[in-house]
């Protein structure tokens, strides 16, 4: 059993970056995506990564940061850089197609970062679904991809709908009526193309919050909701600290009472496909595409998913300043700010940054 | 715009069945399947189901009886009864394929039942997925198809593992932030097969509880919990009769800090692959096959979910007296005990049963 997982995830990255001060949460400055990028290209050369390899992860980094999914950016790659030093991360890795079929394919991620296995793996789902009508591709092997709606989106900008879903380590969700870790906070992302440039893309962790969020509020001096995260007798625990550190978080549903059952189901769901699927140890991930031209005319299934969601943006809200979202939405809202502006990265980001870059002998230049 | 979807969902069947003692809740009678078969076959004939589409609506419908999930087995007939004679529901319904691909092909139900589109959607996607490795399968003009765990089983039982959605009229849950019902209740289901005996069968609804579960509380004298349904103020509602007659249940995550945007986000993903997709008017379907030993040798994805079952089931519980389960394993043991005890019928539905009999003009014999 591989046991570098847990070195790439999101939750061991805010118990290794504490103490930071809460004005490290504080965005410091913003850097232009372009910036960004080539700070992250040069890092990432510097570890022995290809250049093609490198620039496709840097793809999906920056998708990250750029949609405002702080946590799933180049906020990872202190945790990415540790995890190489350790030996816990191949780089370069040996990604290869295991076996392949009409409709179907399974990729080794050779132990490397996932963003390259997980890109190929969507490409390879998109191609086979415009032969066939529908793909499943599964990855085995891998490591933490970044954000799940960064490959489903893949499948949306080739005029597909996608599903991708990836497992994580190392556990921090319990199933209902447990009381230990059994499963990742196990990421699910669909997306569906929209004629009017405002594609659906769902993408949720099946975890009722994330061990970030936990933190974040603590930060803050909040304390969080009593459905996120539950003590050794299951009593609901309202420090995020305290929350995060013991790492049982509740699955979708929060309690048994309001349905806890379905974010468990969901969240093993994730496992089977990511891990029973496709074999391997660790993370894996599991991607589908299906072409909505076998189904509809073209243009019709888009026209259909920008009148829902229409429908659904036009309902009333309870807070009238709180207007009713559709999936992808707030992705899309950040990500024209950031375009324009810039992302704003935070103190804390930063400085992991320059540390990454000086470890890596690179020069820092955000 | 097809205006007969809400004659045969379980929610306007409870409203219908007003009032209903307590006591009808209670079962009366335990019928041997075979009996009760006989008799859901007598009464789907007189309306003019051929043989071939009764023995296989009868097979969907028994099969929830058998699993406990009482909700959407013959408990519906009164419904379709009523939407028959109404117009509102075409016997005998012509389905046809519509389209045909590779790995994928559309359906249209013709205005009927959903049990028989549905299952031959689900054969067809076995099948394909067999030739391709996956295969994806939308049904568009259907109605009701009672429970999606039925379908996904079919895929189980031919070794492959399989996913089904419908979506449901009419509207009864609410987006996150909103205070309109804009969804239904709209199912998902996922299963993967074991080599013992345990498949993993996930079938949930996308709202926290259903419309049917606050009636349930209400009858048995109970409030219902703070997250499953809110007022037009957006505050919970405690009563379920309440609730229920006002249609305003919350997607999975009860609230929005609990995350209820990613029930939400759930809900919209199957109105899109069952509405978007399709096209048609009212109820329609997807589903969506992979064969396992495109990925890894005969048998391994099996052991593989046998062996994750077996970890979930092995962890400390909350409550010892109340261990943790995996999904299916509640309705394998309900299908176990009434296969050999027979299906216990609520006063209610034997005389829901009788009603429909006579008025269909077939004897009653339960």
């Amino acid at each position: 059993m591989r046991t570098s997982g847990p070195l790439w995830t999101g939750s061991l990255v805010l118990e290794r970056i504490l103490p930071v001060n809460v004005l490290g949460r504080w965005p410091a400055r913003c850097v232009s995506p372009q910036r960004l990028r080539r700070q992250v290209l040069a890092i990432l050369a510097s570890w022995g990564m290809t250049e093609d390899a490198a620039s496709i992860t840097a793809d999906h980094l920056l998708y990250a940061d750029l949609c405002g999914i702080d946590s799933h950016g180049v906020g990872m790659l202190l945790h990415y850089h540790r995890a190489f030093r350790e030996g816990a991360l191949t780089i370069p890795a040996e990604v290869r197609v295991v076996s392949e079929g009409p409709g179907s394919a399974l990729l080794d991620g050779g132990g490397g970062l996932g963003h390259v296995p997980a890109d190929r793996a969507m490409r390879l789902a998109i191609g086979k679904a415009r032969e066939t009508g529908a793909a499943a591709v599964a990855v085995r092997n891998s490591g933490h991809f970044g954000a799940a709606g960064s490959y489903v989106g893949m499948a949306t900008e080739a005029g597909l709908l996608g599903l991708a879903t990836t497992n994580t380590l190392p556990p921090a969700v319990i199933p209902t009526f447990g009381v230990e870790p059994m499963l990742g906070t196990n990421a699910f992302a669909f997306a569906a193309p929209s004629a009017a440039g405002a594609d659906f893309v769902l993408d949720m962790a099946t975890s009722t919050a994330s061990l970030g969020k936990s933190w974040n509020r603590w930060r803050a001096g909040r304390s969080i909701p009593p459905g996120w995260a539950i003590d050794s007798r299951g009593k609901p625990i309202r420090n995020g600290r305290v929350a995060a550190s013991q790492r049982r978080l509740t699955p979708l549903g929060s309690s048994p009472e309001n349905a806890s059952h379905k974010g468990y189901g969901l969240a093993a769901m994730v496992e089977i496909l990511c891990s029973a699927l496709p074999g391997g140890h660790g993370v894996g991930h599991f991607f589908f595409a299906v072409d909505p031209t076998r189904f509809r005319d073209e243009g019709d299934v888009e026209s259909a998913v920008d009148a829902l969601g229409a429908r659904l943006r036009a309902t009333p809200p309870i807070d009238p300043g709180r207007p009713v979202l559709v999936a992808g939405d707030p992705e899309r809202e950040a990500r024209e700010r950031r375009l324009e502006s810039g992302i704003p990265l935070s103190r804390s980001v930063i400085e992991d940054m320059r540390t990454v870059a000086r470890g890596s002998g690179v020069p820092f230049d955000l």
